[in-house]
């Protein structure tokens, strides 16, 4: 049942890190950090707040964003370790239905992209699937590090969009 | 068995976050920035590039780190639900042993404290007793948010130290 932007402003800081501590993965100290900035007009202020904390995180801060997230189709989602939120993103985008193939492919570039760039290859599994993951993850392996380390950035701010609307209603006057 | 800086140095960045992801309370992403500042001549210049990356947060970022920590003698020690680092520090500091005045002094306390500041009383156990964390406690309740503030983060640097203390060799050129 998703809140309405009120109830979300009401919150203790202790309710609102345990709602909405992981909407950035592995980073509840975003979340912690825009609670200071209640009360949120609308869903896309509370959104905005955690962008504008992102954009101001030093290049080094944005790389360990980056470094909290797991490999797609990765040991984490082998060993049963991932986060419920990531979990339930790579199955969405059949991560775990991979053959053979197509399971050596993932891990052999993965490898290559976190050799290449210090950080893993993020992208938002819920708006692709197998076939796009592995074109995209193929593709941007041929990027320079600060444009990747942007590009990451920016589907770190999909997922959290998407973890969002999975939490909180989105009120008619201010979609997103 | 603590590790070389050496070792440290040549971790990849999925090995440096899971040992030391959580020397600052459930801030992986700090860890996971400070590693784009290896090679670390000591464990000193690793505890330096924490301490820097933590002064660059604006204070809301500051807040959001102390709004990551667990309360003292709180619902996670009693649901068992603290990290493994702090179980170990709030039941070396007695935590788990208070009387029932103690413990119901504390709970008061504790929730006078976020009531007035927003986030939750840090400070570092290891350091302390159940007397002293108490007197600390009431005496700290009369200062100023920002002065709080600063005095929380002070505590999380020393928490830091003595968690980096438990994993990394000192060596003895460089002391902290």
């Amino acid at each position: 049942m998703n809140m309405e932007i009120a109830t979300v402003n009401a919150l203790p800081y202790e309710d609102f890190v345990n709602i909405f501590g992981n909407v950035v993965e592995k980073c509840p100290i975003i979340t912690a950090a825009v609670w200071s900035r209640r009360p949120f007009v609308s869903l896309g202020a509370f959104e905005a707040a955690i962008s504008e904390f992102i954009d101001a995180l030093p290049e080094s801060g944005k790389e360990g964003i980056l470094r909290c997230h797991p490999d797609l189709a990765g040991r984490d989602l082998q060993s049963g370790t991932l986060t419920q939120e990531s979990r339930e993103e790579q199955t969405g985008a059949g991560m775990d239905a991979l053959d053979s193939s197509e399971a050596s492919r993932m891990a052999r570039l993965n490898n290559e992209y976190k050799e290449r760039f210090g950080f893993p290859f993020v992208i938002c599994a819920r708006m692709n699937d197998k076939a796009t993951i592995l074109r995209q993850l193929s593709e941007r392996l041929g990027n320079e590090r600060p444009v990747e380390r942007a590009r990451g950035i920016e589907e770190v701010k999909k997922i959290c969009r998407l973890r969002l609307q999975g939490l909180v209603l989105i009120d008619a006057l201010n979609k997103l």
